[in-house]
């Protein structure tokens, strides 16, 4: 069956001929639709708030009425105060808009008769960008023999809905920047929309490509989703690899080539060459996302035409798998399809076995044996409403996050008593010659050198 | 007055003759007491929380009567299971002790009879450190010009008791990473407990020291509190100015030598030279912290001691301006008390500024025509109690977040609309030639080869 491009006002081919199977939606991808279950599921997330504000409440009051010596109508005005303090405290954090916004419809009102575009068309970007970084020697794209990386990563300006979600973004940075600080990679982390018809998983579109054209000096983006963890301290994305690529990916190619299938490839964790390729490609991929009358419609094109998809918006995953299907021989010759070692690791396998990896293998493999990147996909600790329940979520992402972390803290001597907690204990004794520990342990002494790929 | 040096285990000379001004401790200085009032805010808080609380449970309440048709039995048997389910999550989250803990305090036991160290006695560590180096050249100290320098900060492993709170860590670690990145300077975001004795604001000594240890490679250490922002991304720290001193730190020679204030440095922001002058220093400074008695005898000589100081335990910035000003010969030639910008900027007296400092001045400057450094000082967002209003905080560090966030935003284009929302305008069209941009706008070429301090 062919797959016909996609450009907006065009009649949409909706034939299909793929079957739709739910059950690889929610088993192992990244499902942004309405699922069934998804109500009952949102039901029961509003009776826990309420269970556990009704108790809280109860709590508070039990403790409050045998401190103070308040008068009621004292207490009255205190709390009419304190209702409107916290009501505006919580609109203004909440609210959609700032009270110094104009009208912020006016900018980007959906006009049919204009194709979006992520911005003006860039040409010749190689050769400007050569020009320029032999001009400015001292913003170099090699440093130490090693392309300069650029991880990006991010979210939402506002606090999650879930107050549980912010804690694990911190974690989940806190994670990025110790893998960084080892590897000499530098971080963005973005919590601007720099573009209001490409939010939500868009996003990563248009900031990838103002941080191209931005920052020259920059070999490789790579895009990080804030719900992925590094897992592997030790192990280094192989990029001599690469050489003949501009677009690294996690994927099987069998599932995308034969099956067609919608998560085939995984766009949570990602690599740019920083190129006029890649600006191409962008440009290409961005057709589908202007949210609205236009993602809509592109989401039907994306389920009728790949495997296992189920009814919802376009998402950006599902419309770089069909933009490389559909012009295949004009991309994916640039585009390596990786799966020797988990660039992205689905995380329902993994984390259970933590221990039996710590028992039998060690950090620098990458693979299922002691994966390099642990990927909540369908967590969203952020959001109300994620694929799996709260509580195995947060477990296991707590798990992940000590499981790196004892690779890090292993150097100063510690590690944490086990995976869950957040205590930790002494694994050395203090030293009067801590310089022999330093030889031995820093990982950036295991890194250094290191280009090839690990079978 | 004579000021006894600090020895456990001796009698403490309580005798002062200091004023104990509390104006001094609440409105300009870290207050870390039970003052006079806070009873009261405490209650207000509670009062709040339930409030709160009893509003989400209505609020919820009626969203859920109307939602779901769940049969009684079956709700309240759903109402069991997640009850039961919540409880387990927090209970797990805020729990003092991991599951597999063995009795902790078998490993902390307070023994009279020992006086706390911070670990054995390093000696020769400038030698040690010179040959390491000279041995590992793939480890310099300096690079491109610069003193290799880590900034460490950190926050609890645990999510905050105010969830906004881990919202503001976030913001205020994005914050950390922007600047870092465009100046060249590595981070470590601590979240363990290196050592139970020293907890609290004192976790950052034996935190410096392991650091120090770990990384030879490293010349300047800088620690900076959590709820501290920057706010001027172009300033960089004139490190030649400090080539004979191994402390720097904010605050007034005066407030310190004349009339001993409890405020007179500021411990929320300081650099530490990587050597052995500062492992003696951090050997001296740590025998007030270790919690229980000493701690709380030691609070007692500083209030004694120190103009303004509340009573409270001791706190790691009054001992270490009770140290310096005890032995004073011993240490003082080697620290620079610095206030020509604002390494440390208390914020309540620049938030309301940054309009007018747009309009007049611009970054670059550090000092309080554009301040290098917003430090929020008494506001724990993390915590339950801090000692302003919520709301004041939390919009003044939304301001500072912006405030900083529009001089890394203006390289690509962007600025916030006000200082208090999230969104964003263009402030720049698009250009098929970005690298004009790029050479007139990155920060980093501002301060490419600038050593000398700005007057």
């Amino acid at each position: 069956m062919g797959l016909d491009s996609f450009t907006p006002q065009k009649r949409f081919s909706t034939g299909g001929g793929l079957p739709i199977n739910n059950h690889d939606a929610t088993a192992a991808g990244r499902n942004r639709g309405v699922p069934r279950g998804r109500q009952l599921h949102k039901t029961f997330n509003n009776i826990k708030i309420t269970i556990l504000c009704g108790f809280v409440t109860i709590l508070v009051l039990r403790g409050t009425i045998g401190v103070g010596n308040l008068g009621s109508s004292e207490a009255d005005a205190v709390n009419q105060n304190l209702i409107e303090e916290t009501n505006r405290i919580l609109a203004e954090i909440r609210a959609d808009s700032d009270p110094d916004d104009p009208d912020e419809s006016t900018e980007t009102g959906f006009n049919p008769n204009v194709t979006y575009t992520l911005g003006p068309k860039i040409s010749g970007w190689d050769q400007q960008r050569k020009v320029w970084l032999s001009g400015n020697p001292e913003f170099p794209n090699f440093v130490n023999g090693k392309p300069r990386i650029l991880l990006v990563t991010g979210s939402p300006p506002k606090p999650c809905d879930n107050p549980i979600g912010d804690h694990y973004l911190l974690k989940a940075i806190k994670n990025k920047i110790d893998y960084c600080r080892l590897h000499g990679i530098e971080i963005v982390y973005n919590m601007a929309h720099l573009d209001k018809e490409l939010a939500g998983y868009w996003a990563k579109l248009p900031l990838i490509r103002r941080l191209m054209l931005s920052h020259p000096e920059i070999e490789w983006i790579w895009w990080m989703d804030s719900d992925a963890f590094f897992t592997d301290m030790v192990f280094e994305i192989p990029l001599s690899k690469y050489e003949q690529h501009n677009l690294v990916i996690h994927g099987y190619p069998d599932l995308l080539f034969e099956q067609k299938s919608w998560i085939a490839l995984n766009t949570g964790s990602f690599l740019f060459r920083n190129c006029q390729w890649s600006l191409n490609l962008l440009d290409a991929w961005a057709p589908m996302g202007p949210k609205g009358p236009i993602r809509d419609e592109a989401g039907k094109v994306l389920t009728a035409n790949l495997k296992g998809r189920p009814a919802f918006e376009a998402d950006d995953q599902s419309a770089l798998i069909y933009l490389l299907l559909s012009q295949k021989d004009r991309w994916m010759d640039k585009v390596f399809v990786e799966n020797q070692y988990y660039l992205h690791g689905y995380w329902a396998g993994l984390v259970d076995r933590y221990e039996e990896m710590m028992e039998k293998y060690h950090p620098g493999l990458g693979d299922e044996r002691w994966p390099f990147v642990t990927h909540f996909v369908g967590c969203k600790p952020c959001g109300s409403y994620g694929d799996y329940s709260v509580d195995r979520c947060l477990r296991s992402m707590q798990r992940a996050f000590n499981f790196a972390d004892n690779q890090v803290l292993k150097l100063y001597g510690f590690s944490h008593r086990g995976l869950l907690g957040p205590n930790i204990k002494r694994i050395r004794d203090e030293t009067t010659t801590p310089l022999e520990i330093v030889d031995q342990l820093d990982i950036r002494r295991s890194v250094t050198g290191k280009t090839e790929s690990k079978s």
